[in-house]
């Protein structure tokens, strides 16, 4: 058995071509067979590059990480005819980081498509564990928020407008329960699967795969024969955003279709931003800031600030 | 021990007094003697009281299950100077119903406390089993309206112009989930504690225990020495309505006190309805209806189509 790929009764019927299903899709209420199912995929993916303003042949640098959604990403998007770019950035998270650019090589090797990675520590001086290690909190959305502001300057320094993450359908339901459940309404006008450039240094942002399920994806993989790298971060244990998903998955078990119904009928409603709230140049390094300070250079300061070792290990006490 | 309160170790303190603590609450981030827990349950009912226009001389029916919500939330207004009688529904459920009514005799017995019932087959001419032999579908959401169109009827019947029911946090908090995720925006206006009465032959419902989670209520059982039914009735297995309170419970343990900061935040932020839905007279019974026909007229003339054996069990087949 293809591994992704669950067993079926051999009298199961795709329900595209009739030939036999071996890949049940209970929020579809239907089965496909291989073929049918990768062109369920593509079409998927096509479906949602249509509703995004970008020409077929503009060049796309895909963000990767080595994990299921971004190679698969990077594989549909070069399989539908797409140019793209692969960018790694490397994070210094000891053995993770190594799999990672491990499982990108691989992949990108295999197919002959290009690709370049960056270290986050070549960039603003630091790694993630040594953010660990000086903010002594969790560190998934600094991570993320780092991610996020690399990806926009270092896709603006490869010279793309246009970025692409492997963010699914699970990421953005997950996301969007969550900041619901913990009332944090202000980001749900950023939750859509298509972020336009609001600013000169800013790039716009694709998620081709918010209309696929992780477990879809999973498939695709299999059968496309993509090797990615299955661990998930050692420094993301606990994180409240794996909850929510954890908790939308134990819905969509016992009511399947919830995730994409949730997910599509809030952004079938979704009204456009009026006004966008306007960007400001950074003071520091003028980068696309809120705040007359961006949340990179605000981070940097703090982390010098905490340079000195914590009093509690024996250090002088703070004044 | 007393059932339903987990031990603590011994030298935890009580938050209020100081004294030992034998009550976690995690959601309160908070330890509590049995006494203070007892004063922290009527404050949290005499704080939702206050919210609701109701005069503290009027006098309440309370529409009791048997259930340990419905007899808590009959105890604590009775404890707190209230004037209640109670109102149980028969639904004709084989051994369910009975309990219910026993676990409602036994507590109201050993109180002295007036209580009535009405059975749904002598005021409909239907009992829940032959509505739900009769329709073949999940029975919870006739039930449901059922229930609430009767307690109406029968609460004006007997003089009531406010009645009570025993809806705790979870049921609200997993309802506001439930409406949310699958997209019921039609219905968040009425998921308020207070629904006041829109129509002469309609009463206002008040929900005192809506700021206390069902894992409390449970400890005040345990602790009033409230003998209530365990059992859940035998037709609601697999509701869905269960299953956001489980989702909801499982980030609850995740994150204590993510069910309350869901409710109170949207409650807080809940706008009132500038123009309720107006109600016309039911053209059958003269009810308070939405349409030309009242919900339970509706349900009836269905019901009375149904009475034919279904075709595939050897009745005539339909003209």
């Amino acid at each position: 058995m293809t591994p992704g790929v669950t067993s079926l009764p051999e009298t199961a019927k795709c329900k595209r071509c009739r030939g036999r299903a071996t890949i049940p899709m209970p929020s579809h209420n239907a089965n496909f067979c291989p073929d049918c199912f990768i062109s369920f995929f593509e079409t998927a993916v096509k479906r949602g590059m249509k509703r995004f303003p970008v020409a077929p042949s503009t060049p796309l640098l895909v963000a990767v990480s080595g994990g299921k959604d971004s190679l698969a990403a990077w594989n549909v998007l070069h399989d539908l005819g797409f140019t793209t770019r692969g960018l790694h950035i490397r994070l210094g998270i000891e053995g993770f980081s190594d799999a990672s650019a491990d499982s990108v090589a691989a992949f990108a090797g295999e197919r002959g498509l290009p690709w370049v990675e960056h270290s986050l520590e070549a960039v603003i001086g630091f790694s993630i564990p040594e953010i660990h290690r000086r903010m002594r909190r969790k560190i998934c959305s600094l991570c993320g928020m780092l991610k996020r502001q690399l990806l926009n300057r270092l896709s603006i320094q490869e010279g793309y407008e246009y970025v692409v993450v492997g963010h699914n359908l699970d990421d953005e339901a997950g996301r969007l329960l969550g900041n619901i459940v913990r009332n944090r309404t202000q980001y749900l006008d950023k939750q859509t699967p298509f972020l336009a450039s609001t600013h000169p240094r800013l790039t716009a942002k694709l998620k081709p795969l918010y209309r696929l399920e992780g477990r879809e994806i999973r498939t695709y993989c299999a059968l496309k024969g993509i090797r990615f790298l299955e661990e998930t971060c050692p420094l993301s244990r606990g994180a409240t955003s794996h909850s929510f998903k954890e908790a939308l998955q134990f819905l969509e078990e016992r009511m399947p279709g919830t995730k994409r119904d949730f997910l599509f009928t809030f952004l079938s409603r979704q009204k456009p931003v009026a006004s966008p709230r306007p960007f400001q140049n950074c003071k520091h390094c003028g980068e696309p800031a809120f705040g007359e300070i961006c949340s990179v250079c605000n981070l940097l300061s703090l982390l010098q600030a905490k340079d000195q070792p914590h009093p509690g290990e024996g250090g002088p006490s703070p004044p």
